[in-house]
């Protein structure tokens, strides 16, 4: 009953009259962003495996100060996700490992401990309440948008979380860095943040910034 | 030189003049929802535990026709997400097991490896070419928003899959349910699919549908 | 009482200001697509030209296999759409003409019937619950975003609509074309959606498919 | 080999698992507008009458100053469009029939003729260019959101249109109403428009505005 | 106890894998817009005064017919508000002087009366119902997206004010400029507004229009 | 030519079709707050007053810590800013004044010096680079969302500036209240952001935080 040739006839039909509609848009790194992300890598060139990642499958490198390992996929390590809303990176922390208190200015984040006890938390804007709690394998906490928090390896052992972010390009903004890795005046910084003035050089120190 | 009291009471008018502004929403399901996700609980009624979720400890019950499970936490199952634009779900597949062809209406996932081997891809609408890949723990994919998609376990043991989404409330719509698993009459089903109508009514005896 | 003179300063200066900030963005088809649409059209090229289409005035060709026609009218046709949050598309149906099942990745739809009758119906994913209607000249009826829907000419003439997106780039997956007509193997089709080896064969070989 | 005992074990599971998630908004009019649109209808009472409307089938009356009728199917009048990103109405002019200066602040607007002659035209806001053109049957233009813009017949017989908006709830405001048909006083209305108070008072009697 | 070499090597660890990802967008006007944007300006190349705009610190020119000056840092003249979702401009109103009625396609309007006495108000498209008030030094006023509204000096002394919008682009559209600084031939502007053709060649004229 | 009667008829139909249609959703406090906001207060009720605040007009209270004082308006002070997409704030800094480290999780900020001489700066995420700038009377910034900021009055006398965000509900989280004025235990803090324990006591003493 069904006639091939007529078939084929309507597949180039659907196929040619799409043929420029992009279901996805793969990100061309190469090319300037914009404020909804890269422009599309051609679609004729993309394959699977613009849509597969294999960088989060090994340990992060935790041997440094806060004995943890932030291994990212978003749009500039994985440009699959450009345009799509979403995004992940690992986190390796060693016996003691913290990621400190940060912020991810465009996007909520979801956490999923893998291996080991996490205790994590954050602090809401409205009175400053913190929500902190000891994770498990398994478990799954969620922090709102641009909200400070922070993870704590709270075990005996080493552990591992994924982060899934609601965005391709969530940032990431770690507070310490912010205020003492960089050349903002050691005078600004205790003027706006009430610090003494040999806690913020200190940290300078340490963390390479300098004024 | 700083006075306490001074600071209690610019602590005050602070804290007061946010008081309603909330930083999240954890989802009151018990009233109507609207198309931006569910009314918010009163925030002085939510603790940590609104924003944590211990429900993908455990594997799922892959005793089943598709060897598989899904275990969410959406909305509906974890509050916390409402509104904050991610949300994830488990997946669990015994030796065999298919999470059979099916998208997600509300957003993009992003499927994480994180024990076996898993067989996944997509179909894009644009030529309808296919994109699949076996993939190792620790591998990722990204299956753009509203594609049809299968994840299956190609490996000899059981497969665990972590799946980030996009929204809170992905949705997920099973071809084969969608098309079998309801009183969709059977000739409706032939029309607009060109199965035979044999195999419907198979599957449709299969699945528990009627018509 | 109102001097020409200083009107026309005054014209200048607004117009010299807004110079560069346009009210649309024409697609530019040349230059590479991104996640909110192409690169707009130098305005000062664009005439009324770019915001009119007459692609749909004519009917479809309906002598295939689904005795039945799409004429879009997306932003690869119609460039003026481009950023706009709407398109269009022209549905011609025959006697015994089909639209099969698919979905819009990007966009929820509005039918409206022109000539005609129409049976036509959409799956939630909540519950797989079916929702169909047979329609007539003037009604129209709304498919969510994503869900798997179709169109059946249920009358005894020609049956012509026009269906409306919430997107300048909904996307068209029609099931049957995504699972039959590409090189995806038959193993996985028959795993991934229970059917037949035959029946996957069959309708692979009648949409061109191999594998 | 499938054995539907098992098979309706896994329906049930995915069902209830999904049970308060929902594919679509069906708006319950009977509770308070949300920034988002209205809250959701009940699920389980919502039907597919809930996505169909007949109400544009008839013509509309045009008996009145205009000798044209616009028909709304907005989240008002069609319930079924709540959240979804688009709506519809109809437009009729009979003979000399004109939709009159007017924007729709929430949204763009794609216009389809049915029948007859229509002069369509749009004002941009950058340096107030005129785009307009005379359409004939199944040609369509596209008015990008907000700008002015009109409709007139200038065939020898009546003429229908329908307009698709990317808002379900596009508003409408027509220039002339939105001066002269309320109590806005009469010298405001002069020292905003430059018009005449003569010509100002003259279209408030025949509008029905009063000051 | 930290060891600045790790410290250094941490640091250069994470900067090193965010070096792509962009905080902001700073518009390269040189480049094409695109629905979301202009294109981003090399990060490299952002420095201070990309964030910063002295344009609006002087008075505007009000020797002009409506007394009046608008004084815009929109994206086209402040870059740094490229896909940030807000902008703002200087309103100027010597005594007499008038904004007159207008609309910004784009976004809402936030004003704020810094000098002197404002007479401000808009016209909600429901109803046509009218909604204006006397506004005094630090009133603020909203005007909600995309309807008409005005702003007159009603005061003995200038008046200045600023006006934020919730777009880097909100658009302006004068609603006399758009009927008459353009060569919208008279008949159409007569049928589509009810004004007479005296009074539309009248504004012709003092606007610089044609037709 | 033109009959009042049938106008009036006209008039009565298009305010019917819209009567549920609103152009604004003016918060209703005392009703759940939901993501896209809180819902609307009844249109009928809804008067200028909805859309004007006197809030901001009087100096703030700089007799605090900071010198300093943030009067918002917000949708909690503000209502008729509601699902809007704007908001505005007040800023008085004494001589001395500091508005000290801080995000606003939901909203870019741009900010209008209108008093004195204000030091405004961000640090951005991206290799925790520093902008900041000495502004001036009718200076504007731009500071991009999520990120750290500050503003010093490094003028002789006092300053005052006004503060327009993207959102109605742009939130604050001051950084040294959410690490000092809370219950965090000490450990936390210092664990997490490197201060010496002292440095944390001391700030908590002051801020009125416990743990």
């Amino acid at each position: 009953m069904l006639k091939i040739q007529t078939v084929l006839a309507l597949s180039f039909l659907f196929v040619a009259s799409y043929a420029s509609v992009q279901d996805f848009c793969v990100a061309d790194l190469s090319k300037p962003d914009t404020p909804s992300g890269f422009p599309c890598k051609d679609a004729k060139k993309v394959s699977v495996s613009d849509f597969v990642f294999a960088g989060l499958g090994g340990v992060g490198n935790t041997s440094n100060i806060i004995k943890a390992a932030v291994t990212p996929a978003f749009t500039a390590q994985f440009p699959g996700v450009n345009g799509l809303g979403i995004s992940i990176a690992r986190l390796d922390l060693a016996v003691g490992g913290v990621i400190p208190m940060h912020t991810h200015p465009g996007g909520s984040e979801l956490l999923l401990v893998i291996q080991g006890t996490i205790c994590a938390g954050f602090v809401s804007s409205s009175a400053n309440k913190v929500y902190f709690k000891t994770l498990n394998k398994g478990d799954i906490m969620v922090f709102p948008q641009g909200l400070l928090h922070f993870q704590i390896n709270s075990g005996k052992g080493p552990a591992i979380a994924f982060v899934s972010f609601s965005s391709p390009v969530p940032g990431l903004q770690i507070t310490d860095f912010a205020l003492f890795a960089n050349d903002l005046p050691t005078e600004l910084v205790v003027a706006t943040t009430f610090l003494d003035a040999a806690q913020v050089k200190k940290l300078k120190g340490v963390l390479g910034g300098s004024g």
